[in-house]
């Protein structure tokens, strides 16, 4: 037997039910920030997540070369197809652009417990925008897109000027390994870290930007730097937008990527493998060959934020079935046809069953009502409805019938 | 500067809009016919297409070996997929099975105008019944998905019954032949293959297979085949239902694969590239491994689709500036928020601009109003709603202007 290709998925309607509600409910409030979607190429030239990652992420991605010697990859993120779409074709469009997508992605690493091979992000890019309100809206969007979804979530916000300004006398390698243990939160590799380094003085100063949980605690450490005025406004409109966050200003999310705000979301209920949310400001343009801008973004985990969900229940559309005999089929298309305009699942036999039959594959499907077609009603220009829950018949009017179908589902 | 790898596309918010558009229509029609939706990975297996459609298309396809040295290949078409997914996970579920899908498909051959290297298709299978029934509701299906997206088309509609009864004596590779010719309508090529088979007296039989527009000409050629009543039945279900068609015994679709009903569609005007649907009744899951069972299902090319409806104008979500000073920032952010939560789609200024910069920028942008919160308005609780079109300004309440915007939209 074919199987799926091992770390993929396959999604039958009931869970595709659900996964598009929860997309459905993000789209709609992309929209009102006025975001509009964006989509790129399932595949992208390998060099465009080399130059921003490094080539060691060749080793995840489905890189192969096409016949022509190309050398390209199925996109292990957005973020640089959409800035690289942006040098191609929207350079010259007024500022800001606010863009979205939902999209595949691709990794090709050991599958396991949810991690797979092919994933779906939901995120956005502000580009050519560079202030707190930029920070904030970006901030404000992932926030209503995780909270409209229903998940349970902290949502955690830093910016890497504070760590930068600690950590600017050491040298590049050496800064590097200081915000790997900070980005982990391990107090106990922090120190050894800085003790191998000769710099046991930045210890406690560091470990503010982890533990604070005031703007001034970590000024008192920092002093006065450049940032301190748009991280505080940064803040105080996420404040007035009653976002509830945690501080943290040890997020690293990798220094040369990330320019300024950084932040992170988390699940309640998923473990280890908890972060449904990443993002922050950044400059991608002018690596693929653009001019210099301004962006920011993020990318919510989708398959993560849906295993957070749970299954839950949705109110299905009004569904009934129409049942008819072989002499009476072509009235059966007619209601069938009306109660589709009306916005009612019609669905018929297609397997020449009898009437007792299609009443219990009716049931059977999970719709509410029959609307039977026998050759009295056919006749009289009727239909007999029946309430599936009920057993309750009555013969009526297509009309009325699809005025009680409705009226049931309110 | 790095760019889309060849033959693909980015798509920009203004051409979302519109596709999304006519996608929505098309889901929710499948909807109202019961069929729900499957996802299968954008990758599989490179022999689940060549047991299909022959070695052959590993030359059509994206084919790659992953670093685990598996054949694998970005999905040509659907319905192998679709048929595999049903073998590994549905073959005990009730039949039959309504499935529908919108996925990009992946091809390998020179870039021409409006043929792309992805490219997606709306389609759907209807898995397990086999019925003149299941036949008409398949078409009705794909006839309802074009005629909601406006396009213009005529539906033909066929059965290889009559083809391959009068090509019964002929053996393999001649009905191939033959058939080819047929299913291009090319008289010419007709005639001399079927000369240089030496059964010249197929000739007119077998035009009139493509010619003939009712169903009595064709059984006057063929005789009673087993497959009439079927057939007749078939197209009395689809005249019930008021669907347009044309006979044509003509299409071939590949023998192989399509075992009974055919159909087609094309586009009133897209010149030569012009079909934009085609499907029929197959068998396949027993290729798979599965055990066998009737299929009817098609495929509808999207992109043409959109090509054929050209530019259109749509509907957009009532939409609001809201604009403000640095000190009235924080009542704006709560008026966006109210506007959001009443679906309109509200933007603010992202660029520390004044006043004037942030109307005109509201103009440029489309927006319908913009929501003025000045100082006088904060201090008021008020906010000054300004209709774009007329310049009209006034004080209000918040909610009043909710009420004009909504008002203005309807």
């Amino acid at each position: 037997m074919i199987q799926k290709p091992r770390g993929t998925r396959d999604f039958l309607p009931a869970e595709m039910t659900q996964r598009r509600f929860v997309e459905q409910k993000m789209r709609s409030v992309a929209a009102g920030f006025g975001y509009g979607e964006i989509v790129t190429p399932m595949f992208e030239e390998q060099e465009l997540f080399t130059i921003k990652s490094g080539e060691g992420i060749i080793n995840e991605m489905y890189a192969f070369e096409d016949k022509g010697g190309r050398k390209l990859t199925l996109r292990p993120e957005l973020t640089s197809a959409v800035l690289r779409a942006y040098v191609n074709e929207a350079q010259m469009a007024p500022k800001p652009l606010r863009w979205f997508y939902f999209a595949e992605c691709f990794r090709y690493e050991r599958p396991q417990k949810g991690r797979y091979r092919q994933f779906w992000q939901f995120g956005s890019e502000l580009i050519g925008a560079d202030s707190a309100a930029a920070d904030a809206e970006v901030i404000a969007l992932a926030y209503e897109l995780l909270k409209c979804s229903g998940v349970r979530f902290v949502l955690k916000v830093g910016h890497l000027a504070p760590m930068k300004h600690l950590l600017s006398d050491l040298d590049a390698p050496s800064q590097k390994q200081v915000m790997a243990a900070l980005d982990k939160r391990d107090m106990d590799l922090l120190e050894t870290t800085l003790a191998a380094l000769d710099r046991s003085d930045l210890f406690e100063p560091l470990k503010v930007l982890v533990t604070a949980k005031t703007l001034p605690e970590i000024f008192a450490v920092t002093g006065d730097i450049p940032e301190k005025t748009r991280i505080e406004e940064t803040f105080g409109y996420l404040e007035a937008q009653n976002i509830p966050f945690e501080q943290n200003f040890g997020i690293a999310r990798g220094l040369d990527y990330y320019t300024g705000m950084v932040f992170e979301g988390f699940a309640d209920n998923l473990g280890a493998e908890n972060q449904i949310l990443g993002g922050g400001a950044y400059r991608l343009a002018h690596l693929f060959g653009g001019k210099d801008v301004p962006s920011c973004g993020f990318g919510i985990g989708f398959d993560r934020v849906m295993v957070s969900l749970g299954e839950f229940s949705l109110e299905t559309k009004p569904a009934a079935a129409v049942i008819c005999t072989p002499e009476t089929r072509i009235p059966a298309y007619k209601a069938a046809s009306s109660l589709r305009s009306a916005g009612i699942t019609a669905v018929m036999d297609l397997l020449d069953r009898g009437f007792g039959a299609q009443l219990s594959s009716a049931l059977k499907s999970g719709a509410s009502f029959a609307v039977v077609i026998g050759e009295k009603e056919a006749a009289a220009g009727t239909i007999t409805l029946k309430n599936l829950s009920t057993a309750v018949q009555t013969e009526m009017s297509l009309e009325s019938a699809i005025e009680v179908i409705h009226g049931s589902c309110r």
